[in-house]
């Protein structure tokens, strides 16, 4: 599985939020691997309108509908057409309390909860709470491209471990600087389920290409 | 001028924002008196392809283009289709160098700024950074159906009075319990220049009646 | 265990903080419970002079020593004369990452860190990051007088249940609406080590009388 | 006028904290130059128990006294001895409305108000607000050893220009990185009264000494 992170990089909003995403549902459907993308807010309707590839929410809020201008209702990114959304990203942490209540929000309007966790001992933290997904990013290396999978493999090999022994179920992917094909298959043979991308995709040249070199990584 | 905020209500959520923004478009083509929309983040995109009223974000963050994962880009509002935004909405307050910083966003952005206050003294520094817009609200009416310009008319002259001190051209707008067209007709008359309005008008049996007479009373 | 935290209330800051730990050290002495107090970061000090009783912070931030102004070191209240520090009160709660950064630091610092939590899904993630104490706070019964062992017994033995799964040793607390002997009788008898309190005693008209029937009650 | 802020610095934390204090004072008696110091909240207690000059709290929460676990109430802060409180440090930046709020708390308890601003359109915004003390510091220069009022005196007139315009009166300092005599001498050509300093003192080799150098800069 290969989650693509827009995060609010201007190669990745308004009208190139769709062309990236319809080059994420080519290699899907090319491939088979599961290719999903979190745009931003603004982009989730006009993206699910344009593909047919798992669309998640970068975030939502801790909230039921009412009065609370400015936030992110599970409810409007569901019916916007998101199948899923991240929680708690390093560049959006939240509230222990906050993931608790997303995470049941989430399961409540049947929306994937993927919940983004900094090292070993959040992530298992995290894992009693029951998310559909585990993203562990150590903050330090996202955007640098140099790889948690083959500069920190203790942090995964760690994470797997600790977080099975509270949720046997739970997907656990991985993510910060993974840049290549090689960098996912070593994600993978780690004890991770996929990973957590962003740069490396978005800020790659040919974006087409790079995700389909981890696709088919993914693949083994 | 009549801004709608949708908040977070189901009653303006997904297909029934467009529809209230439906609404609102004909009042707007009936009375030509502006009235402009602030629909949730997701649903801006669908809103803005169904009418050709302005339509606002409820809030951006105070951010350029990079790693921001969950927050709110004004180009992504902007491309969207926004025209504007709300700034530091009761319920969604901001620092005040974040407040500064997006309202210069904006600028750059050409998106009409629309800064929130909670009395005249904030109001007053609010209207030193040069907004479009400020909209002044008590919050201890807001959603209460006492309107401002009722129960509190003092909030809003000594508001208007301070603002112009220091400002003489930006608009000014009140909200906080408007419910009907005689609380609009008296905010009015206290020198502002139209209302922010939110349950008054999301929440009534008759969203159209109550935009209509909301409307004519503008008109005065 | 009888934790009392002084929260901000007037009965409990300055002089009147010294008064009431010097209640609480009576108790403690005569009943050979022991009773903790949590003043205000400026009422440490002061208190840790008067007393021989366990003092907490009510709060420390997740930093080291720099350029963090205006926030709560560690080190500063170690300093200043407490043994440990409440973490993620429900009126200051944290974020995931911090409260485990948190419980790092005070390791560091030899400080008790005592974690607070809203519910047992909350409290068994808390359970998994290892600190010394947990304490279970509906936040809906907070200085309600409602005692949560009356009202939510259940709230309590989940508690237990799930935190006992995954951390055998932590101290499990509980608190909110404690106000009489016989909830923290209820308390102990729920499989709790002891309980935090706060309005129960700082604003009882003899606070030395209920601390003391509190203690009493903890004697079983 | 020099105030010091302490920050979270070990140089000023605890024992050590009473020591910087301690070299305040004899500056201030030696020179007559007004030397206020700013340290932790743990330590207001401690310092003003040692020494017979202004301490000001590093931050107060816009709060009264109630129910707010390990917030800083302005009362308690005042009872540990502080006259003054620094208000929405670029460290620890405020909400507009607390900004406001916390200026009129600090009045009704009698505390000067010294809020920090980040440039000009910020530190007018704030002049509004009527506090007692302004300082301006640019916060990509906090901590760097370049000073503002060499580096960017263009900040430093701008905001004197600003903030005179709507308040004839409040007291304006400078701040970020003032780390010789002739830096403080520079920003009282350019317009203030005094500066906002930490790392330039608490981190010299001798405190003292830098702190008589700027002292003696004071009175030009």
């Amino acid at each position: 599985m290969v989650i693509v992170n827009f995060k609010t990089y201007s190669e990745a909003t308004g009208s190139r939020a769709v062309e990236l995403a319809r080059k994420a549902e080519k290699v899907n459907s090319e491939t088979g691997v599961s290719v999903g993308v979190a745009p931003q807010f603004a982009d989730i309707a006009t993206v699910t309108e344009a593909v047919d590839i798992p669309v998640l929410a970068q975030h939502v809020d801790p909230i039921r509908p009412g009065g609370f201008t400015g936030h992110v209702l599970a409810k409007s990114v569901k019916e916007a057409g998101a199948v899923g959304t991240l929680i708690n990203h390093s560049e959006r942490q939240l509230k222990l309390s906050d993931i608790d209540e997303i995470i049941k929000l989430a399961r409540e309007e049947n929306l994937l909860s993927c919940v983004c966790a900094n090292n070993p001992s959040v992530s298992t933290a995290v894992a009693t709470l029951r998310p559909d997904i585990i993203a562990v990013e150590p903050p330090e290396l996202i955007g640098t491209g140099i790889s948690v999978s083959k500069a920190k493999p203790e942090v995964i090999t760690e994470t797997v471990r600790l977080v099975r022994e509270v949720n046997p179920k739970v997907t656990i992917l991985c993510g910060a600087g993974i840049s290549r094909g090689e960098d996912v298959a070593a994600a993978l043979k780690l004890g991770t389920q996929g990973v957590l991308v962003a740069s490396g995709i978005v800020k790659a040249k040919d974006q087409y290409a790079i995700m389909r070199e981890f696709a088919d990584a993914s693949k083994g």
